[in-house]
This record gives structure tokens, sequence and C-alpha cells, in this order.
């Protein structure tokens, strides 16, 4: 590893993608950080808004734009529609960015209007974004000037689903049955994220066809598909009482005639060299405890009917971290690639 | 009302579904605590082992067999296989008896050999029994002197299917991703049970066509299908980190070309009357939080493809608490069907 | 019991507190409710805004004076400072009057001044209310019609040191560290109670002599030590990742040279006849789950230095759930003793 | 930093402490894992017993003793009592030893007898330990070949006091009122720890003068003392429903007439160049997200009567992580020491 130590500007550092971040930050050699923002909380220090003894003084983000020269990339960590102008100003600088909002992740601004109800101010630049999957996208993401993170929830499914678009054997109807922490819905003042709402319940939202999430699901694995897929998604996404971590539970169909042994090879092949991705022994499902406070994606593959081999109904469990590899941890896996780093830099 | 108070022996009162029930019957006019029993515990209090202030002494199965005639029901709250021989000592006595354990409640003793792993030691008893989902078989058990509760996962699963069984619009394939608190794996020490295990954590087990509680969904649904059905279930529970409640999260196709108006009156034909049964307005989802603490069923109806008025494909949602309505609730309804009492009785 | 049913008005029927007043009407066989009122919800119904099938109405405060002769007591669950008018309101119509706030509670308007840091309005109704903590003022409370419901840590704590005050042998100084779960802060959008920032964590706050509920804790013990105390309190609260119940760990030194029996006996005799305390037998510790869902407050007597059977040092442990005894049902507790019903009415 | 990499022996690593223990030897630079062993689960690997991805083979102790040779350091994560004949067992072979139980941290076998209820049939073998807390006992730690890492309770309490006591300026009564996660209490099945029994919970127990890591304090505090200190203790453990951290509350009276600010000078000044030790500004307590996953100890001040400038009564709030700074993080901070590493590494 070479000595170089690359600054980071974190716009929108007080939430729980940005705190996650620094904490990254902190444990790569090749990173620190430089400066940090905070709308709401400019003139203040990290300690003042979180239980931590960082003292790092939190600017404006028109204060970080007038001193983009001062890092060397620029991890956002904005909510969408609010990431698309700030992205446009940082570009300007040359200072390479990272997005870990939803505004440059999809292809289409119409498919991004439709899903998120605002106008893509900046369509223009949406087609210098890699989409930054490392597992699907490593050769675009190595060496890009603009990645745009994946979502929490698609990180899971797409990781869970990958082999088999790819493939071409996966069935058109995909449900996906997706159980998320509470920082995944971002550091808010809320009632319905008041912790006697959410403490001793389940929480299904969105359930069906209306998550914002199921664009990127679909952009990835119709994508990733021989002559194009056209999937039909079904996805509930539950409110989960604990802090990080997302589980999907999928439910597929595997087309092509494959028996078990087919579909674990699927696997095993797709992710044989994967640092991140690691498939669970036959009979195992994916827990949250997995992955939580990694980077990794686990991925369980269960036969829907054990005592028919030669069934074509699977349950595809899958585990990360949101915070880390649904988020900050993904966003470093690209930033290490996009740098020619190791990949793994920091992350294990 | 009349003023008779009934005498309730308490076969293992010391599990969770056993102290559940005794808390039920001290709100229930009409029935009072008779003697309760604990292998584990004879001789002490049910003060020694829960933080309570009861002082109902804990007799073992023997004594209470012997004393099958101070009381005028008998609640079996036993693990499976554990009841068989129990439930036929209390039955030459004639006490009625509420068995809550899944011994009884197959109808058929090899289905429950192969689910259960074990020999069924009295299958000439099977048949005095009556299945205690008062929803589906309210007149078998009005007067009856043999009711075998159902499970608690069956319980959710089964009320948010019946009326599509029961209208012949159910789809063959039935997916339901469901998940429970841990008092449904009853009271015990075990490592997979420790607070840090399961905390912070959700764990699928059992996934796919591995869990006994299908073969009571297969019995119910199945048989409630004009002609009988052959439904094909994958059924995925989850072990969530509450203390109690189920959430089920069912995938269904509707049969028959059905509206969506149509399959909601379905559902509200089906229990316009039902004291415990909730139908969710459209576009609500159950949560945990609707149901815990009370003998409710909850159910949301959510179109899998909102913008498809004649789409099939549903997410069928139902919560219950399962130490009420999937346990102790529900055995008391049968018991106040059986009695002739009011349904609701003790329960609101 | 006769079979008169009241009507009650509650004011502020969102909070927990007010959800949880409606379900203890629910079970009462005296009461019923009447109208139920919500500033921010005015014009929606309790199914609306919380997980239930509840259809109540929520009124505006304003409509719910313009009819208050519809109902035979108000229970006032709204904020401190927010009670201080609308009592006086509904006073004048000759309405019952049951206040949950602090407004009512200090005798002395400087003192609430002091603490609340608001001027108190309506000083001269102060002098109509009787404190409600049954187990101490029930005379007072018997036919009253203006009772000023106790608050949560004050509740714990008073009962927990109650017998040793009254018999004049409480030492000065009191040491009380306060659990809390978060209902006890209201239900409320803000970030401190945001699930993730309590979850997993414990804070600690208010620490010392900061937090108002101290001035309770002194008026009660002050009061009820022959001749008046002049205790010197510490106070620790903390929240605690819990939703309901408090547990006060107090540390204390007991004067006039008492025995270890001679302080237990000053419990046995304080507390004989009363339906919602209970002491613990020596050797065991009060915990939350003593508690929770009850009326009751369970108290434990340890000796902090068990080999020394003359020690004057005890740590005494103090549970409640503090939406009932320390919110609701202390108030519905109150209103039986009121209206001449059975104290225990609807709360076993 | 040079190059060398030691290799690490862990016994009894299937714990939480000896999971936490690999955890950080990963992040670890000079450290890697040689064998770690495992009596229940010998043959298995850890990724058998956690959901995690390690092949490491478990092996017996046995054979662990016989590969003494192939390691540098062995840690020892074994519940007290059964620690005493391996630390001896693999002090023959001259491998340098950090045992992390009970057993070899009281310098007078006769207080340890005292408190464990077993003899200590190594009594020779424990004036050869220091005592592993390295802000206290850095000098006798460098270089040390047996070390005995303190328990997690006094570390919070001997850190949140150390300052006072070493100034001679700590009152005669301390009460020390602790919270802890459940992960103190090992990895094992135990009803007492079974999720529905901890969950929605709060647990005092051993509370006064019982619990057996009070004979840490008094040894670390008593001899901090000029002229040696005679402090009586009152030490409340409660069981907190979170997997990790103790948060203690620590009730004290300064001598010495000091001043607030003489006070709080005291603990900069004694914890000026710690790296692990953090004293908060004034007004804020420390709370147990400070913490968490950190090898932190993090220290609030608060006079007890914040309007008394000259008050001598004070509130010491001391949060550390249980399995870091309470044990297998201090651990590493040992190793380190004892190697004339920089004390921080791996630990940052």
């Amino acid at each position: 590893m070479d000595d170089v130590v690359y600054k980071a500007g974190i716009a929108g550092a007080t939430g729980y993608t940005g705190y996650e971040l620094i904490k990254l930050i902190h444990r790569h050699p090749a990173l620190e950080v430089g400066w940090i923002t905070s709308e709401s909380s400019a003139g203040k220090t990290m300690a003042d808004v979180h239980a931590c003894a960082w003292d790092y003084p939190l600017i404006s983000l028109d204060e970080a734009m007038r001193r983009a020269d001062e890092v060397d990339v620029v991890f956002l960590c904005l909510p969408h529609a609010a990431s698309i102008e700030p992205v446009r100003a940082f570009d300007k600088t040359g200072v390479r960015v990272i997005d870990l909002s939803a505004d440059y992740r999809l292809r289409d601004p119409a498919v991004y209007t439709r899903w998120y109800g605002v106008e893509h101010t900046a369509p223009d630049l949406i087609d210098d974004f890699v989409y930054g999957l490392c597992e699907v996208y490593r050769d675009e993401i190595r060496g890009a000037r603009k990645i745009a993170a994946p979502g929490c929830y698609p990180t899971s499914v797409n990781l869970a689903l990958y082999p088999l678009a790819k493939a071409g054997c996966l069935g058109e109807r995909v449900i996906a049955d997706s159980k998320s922490g509470v920082s995944g819905a971002g550091r808010k003042a809320a009632l319905a994220y008041n912790f006697v709402e959410v403490h001793d319940n389940l929480v299904p939202y969105n359930v069906g066809y209306r998550h914002r999430h199921i664009a990127e699901m679909e952009q990835v694995l119709n994508g990733a598909t021989p002559g194009g897929g056209a999937y039909r998604f079904t996805f509930s996404p539950h409110l989960l009482p604990v802090n990080r971590g997302i589980l999907s539970t999928i439910y597929v169909t595997v087309t092509g005639g494959l028996s078990q042994a087919d579909v674990r090879d699927l696997y095993a092949v797709a992710y044989a060299d994967e640092p991140f991705v690691s498939v669970l022994p036959a009979g195992q499902a994916a827990t949250l405890r997995h992955t939580t406070h990694t980077n990794l994606c686990v991925i369980g593959i269960t036969p829907a009917q054990p005592d028919q081999p030669d069934g074509d109904e699977y349950i595809i469990t899958a585990s990360i971290d949101n915070l880390l590899k649904g988020a900050s941890g993904q966003a470093v896996q690209c930033f290490n690639l996009a740098m020619g780093l190791e990949e793994t830099t920091g992350l294990l």
C-alpha cells in the first residue's frame, strides 16, 4: 500500500450514514477527514451532536463548496433531491464525487421523476455517473470520478439475485420481503420513529410496488439479464425494531431446469472472488447478525420444497448492514476501486 | 350473564402460555383458577417462578389428575407429544379438556407423525376433538367437550386467507413470510434464545416447507375450499426481537377474476360479525402493535400492483398476539363458546 | 357495585397517557368514554392516530368545554402549563376534574414557578386540589372534586419511602437512581427519542437536583414526617430502552436504631391493606417486570451491608408502570375513591 | 511500528469475550490468531458456533497446552475458577499469559476465596501477576509476562474514582449504581437470560455488598489512596436490556474542601494523557452510547447540588463497553504495553 493519504469532505455528516462514514475513514489508512458539513448544526462540532469525542467543526455546504480544493473526494450524505445541485457544484470544481443519495443512481431521469416525484435538474450529469455496486460494475467503477452509491434495500436484493439474472435463470416474478433497522430512515425527529412507536412493533410500509428502491432493482437486474430482463417485483419493506441491518427474504423461481447443485454453483462461481459476498452452506439462512458492523453481504439459498430435488422455487435470504454495505461501507469500497487501492482497504 | 363461576385447572402453568392464561382467568367473570401444575417447579408457587404476586401452589400432573373433579375444565399448556397421555387421563375423568398443544389438532395421525416425528398413542381420541379456530368451526365448538386450540402461526395465516379459500378464489401457491416474538418458542433455557443472540438480530428458521405448523394451514385452508383445496405452501418463519406478537406477510394470487372491491367484499362479509377479526381500510397494512395484548386478528389487504385494478396478486398482512389469539386468548374464546357464554367474555 | 355508568371526558387523548386511560375505561364497569380531545388531530379519530380500531372522534378542547355537561368527570392529560386554564374552565362548569399534569400538584405556586419556569395563573384553585397519591391521602381523595394525579417518578420514590418518613426514621440524605421507559417523555417527535438514539443506550439526564419531580418528593415526604422533614434529595433519572416502567433504586439511611426486622415491619404495617402496594420478601429486589401492565407498586428492601444486622444503610427498590400507577391507573384509582366506588374497580 | 506479528492463542474462544477478542486481533497489525479452544465445541469451527465466516478450528484446552509453543501469548477467556490450573500449565511452557478471568486479579487468596467460594490452588502464582488496569498500573504492565485483565464493573468504577482516591479526596462511602448489558453474563443457556425474561425488563441483582466485583474496587481504590483507603462500598448492579455496555452512576462525597473547578482539575490532570479515558465537559453525563464498540471509558462529573458551588456531593457517571474496555479491549491494551507496542495499536 502506498502512503498517500486522501482527504475526504463529507456533506451531510451528522446523519447516521455520515457518522458511520467518519468511523470508516478513521480506520482507513489512506483516508482522513477534511471538512464535514451540516446545514442544521453548522458552527457546532460532531461532539455537540453525537455522543462522541470528535471535535470536527461542522461547516455549511456553501463554505464547503468554497473549500472543495481542500479535499480529494466529496462524499455526499444528503437526502434525495437535496444532492442534485450540490453535486453539480462540486463537480465543477473537479473534485471526485461519491453521492450516497438516490439522485444519480437511475439512468433515466424520467424514471427518477416517476419514483421521487421531483424533476431532475441535472440530467446531463447522470451519464457521467457509474452505479457503485462493485460486484456488478467493478470495471466501470475503477478510476471513476463520479459514483452513485446504491440504496440499501436494492443492494441486498440485487446481490441476492444477480447470479440468477446474469445466467438468465431468474423467473419473472420476484417477491422480496425485506426488514430494515430504523437507521435506514435517517436521523430525524418524526413520530413514526419515536422509540415507543417502533419498539416491540413490526411495521410493513409501502408494500407491493410502491417503494422507490424498486427502480434500482429493475435497473440492475433487468440490465444484468442476457437480452434484458422484465422482472415483475413485489417488494414489502418492514420497519424492524433494531438500529441497523437489512434482511431480505426473497421468493423466486429458477428457470432453465437447473438442479439445486446447479443453482449453488451459479452463486459459487459468481461470487468466488468477491471479498464482501459470502454464500452460506446449504441448509443455512442468512441472519441479521451475520453482517451487522461488517461490509459483508451474506446470502443463503434454500429450496422451497426440500423434498423435491427438481423443484424450481427458492427462497434466497440476504443480509447486509444498511449503514455499511448498504451505504458508507459500499461508498468506501467504491472509493478504493476508483483510486486504484486494494478494494478491501479499511473495510475488513 | 349468569353467575356461575367455573374452575379451571391448568397443566403446565409456568410457561408463557400458562402465565397469560392465568391473567385472562383473573379478568374473566365466569372463570377462576382451580389448581395449576408444573413438573419442574412442583412444590413452589407462581411467585417463586415469575415476577408476580400470585401464590398459587404448583402441583404435579399426577396430583392434578387425582384432583380432576375439583375443576370444570382443564387447559393443557404442555409441549407437543407431552399432551397425548395426560389428555387421555383427564378425559377419562369426564372433565372438559382444552389442549393448547399440537397433539390433537391434526385429524390424521399419520400427518401428525410425519411432522412431529412421534407416533400418536391415542389416535382413537382425535376424532372427539374439534379444532378451536372459532371463526371457522364455531358450530362444532359450541358445546364441545374436547377442543384442540390452534397453533399461533396457522391462526394468523388461516384467518388471513379463509375468506379467499372459502370462496374458492385462493390461488394454488401461498407464500407466508411470518415473523414471531420469542415467547412463541416457549419458556426455556436455550442458547438460541439467550438475549444476546436474539436482540438486534432477525433469524429465519425452518424456511420453505419445513415448519410443523404448515400442517394446520393445509388442514384448515384445504378443508375450507369448496371441493377441497390443494394449496402449495411456502412458509418462512422468522424470530423477531420482541417478546410477543406475530406478523404474517402473505403473498397470494386471487383467482376468479375478482376486482379489488370484490376481494375486499369477501373479507367484509366473511368477518362482518366477528368480534375478534378486524379488516383494515384499503391502503393500510397490519402491524404488530395493532394486536399486542389483545385477542384480535387484524388483517390488511394490499394489491401487489396498485396501478393495475385488475391485477390478481395480493399481499395479505395479518397480525395477532401469539400468546392471546395465538394461544390462551383463543383457548378462552373456545371455552366461552363451549360453555354457552358470550364468546367475548373476559376477552375485550 | 351499583349499575351507574359515569361518562369520562379526556382532554389530550392521543398521548400515551390518554391512550392508556381509554384502555382502562374500557375495562371499567362504571366508566365509559364521553368525548376525547386532541388539538393537533381534531377532526380525526383515534384509529387515525394509533394502531387501534377505536373510532372515537377527536374534538377540540374548545368544543369539549362547551360539552362539559355531557360528562361526569374530565381527565386532563395535557402537558404541564397547558392544563392551568383548561382546568379553570372545566371547573366553572362544575364537572369533576382529575388533572394528570403537574399544574395543580404543588401546594405552593412559588415552588411551581421555581421548577416549571412559568407563573401559575390560577393559584386560587390550587387549594381546592388534593394530591392523588391514594396510599397517603386517601381520606382527602374520598369525595374530592378536584384531584391532581401524581407524577410518575415521585410515585415510585414516595411509595418507596413513605413508611420510613411517616415513622420519622428516614435519614436526611436520599439518593434516588431512577430508570424510566420512554413513554414517560410523552408522545412526540424529537430526535432525542428517535428509536436509534434510545435503543441500545442508557441516558442519564437532569442528574443531581435538577428534575422537576423532586418538588413532589419533597412535598410528600417532608409532609409525611412527624414535625416536618427536610430531606436532601439527589435524584438521577435515566432514559431506559423500554416503552414503559420505572425502577427506582434508592439509597437511604434508617435512623432510630431500627433492626432489619423493624424496618420490614414498618413497611408491612404501612401497606398491610393496600391493594396496589406489594412488599417483596427479604432478599428480593423489585424489577420492572413485577409491575408492567399493572397498577401495582412493588417494593424491595435490602440492607446495604447484609453481614451487619445493625447496619442502618438500605437500598429500597421500587417498580411501577409509569403509564398506570404512575399516571392513568392512579387517576382511575383516584376516581374510584372520589366516587365512592371500590378502590380497585377496573384496575385488577 | 515494527513488522513482527505475534500469534495469539485464545482459551475459551466461543464466549462473547473470545469472539470480540478475535475481532480485535483481526484489526491489530501485530497480532494474528494462532489456535483457539472450546471445550464444548472442540472439533467444530467458529462459523459453526457464531453467525460469522471464521473457519478457525476449535481445539481442546489439552491440545492447546501441547501447542503452547505455537503462540506468543495466550489469552484465557474462561469462567472464574476454570482459569487457575490452565494458567499454571501455560505458565510452565513459558508463554506469555493474559487471563481475563477473576482468578489472578486479587492479591490475597483469602479474599478470592471469600468472594468466589473456592480455594485458590495456585496462590504462589498470584504474586507474578499484575492487575491490568493500564491507567493505574501502567509501569508494572510494561514488559509483564502475566497479566490479570480487570473485571468489567470494576473498570468503570475504578476509572471513575481513581483521580479522587489518588488525591486522597474520596469520601468513605461510595455508592455505585451500575447497569450492564447481558453479554456481561457470558454466553450461556439460562432461563434468567432468555430474551423474554430480559427484554422490556430491568433487573437489579446482588444489590448492596454482595457482588464479587467489589473486591477489585476495594483493592484498586484502597490501594491508590495515600496511606491506604478504607472505602465502604454499596454496589447495585442491574441487568439492562441491551447486549453490551456498562453505565455506572456513582454517588460520592469529595473531601478536602475542593471546589468544583478543583475536582474537574483532578480528573483533567489524572487523565490528560490517557488515550482511552475521556472526561466530558461540565454539565454532561456519560451515556452507554459514548463508548459502545470502543475501548473508551467516558466520565461525567456532576455536582449533586448545582446551586451550591461549595457542595461536596458528586455524581460521577462512567461508561464503558463491557466487552472492550471491560474485557478484550483492555486485554489487548495490556498486550500492547507488555510487548512495548504503541498502547493504542489496533484499538482506535
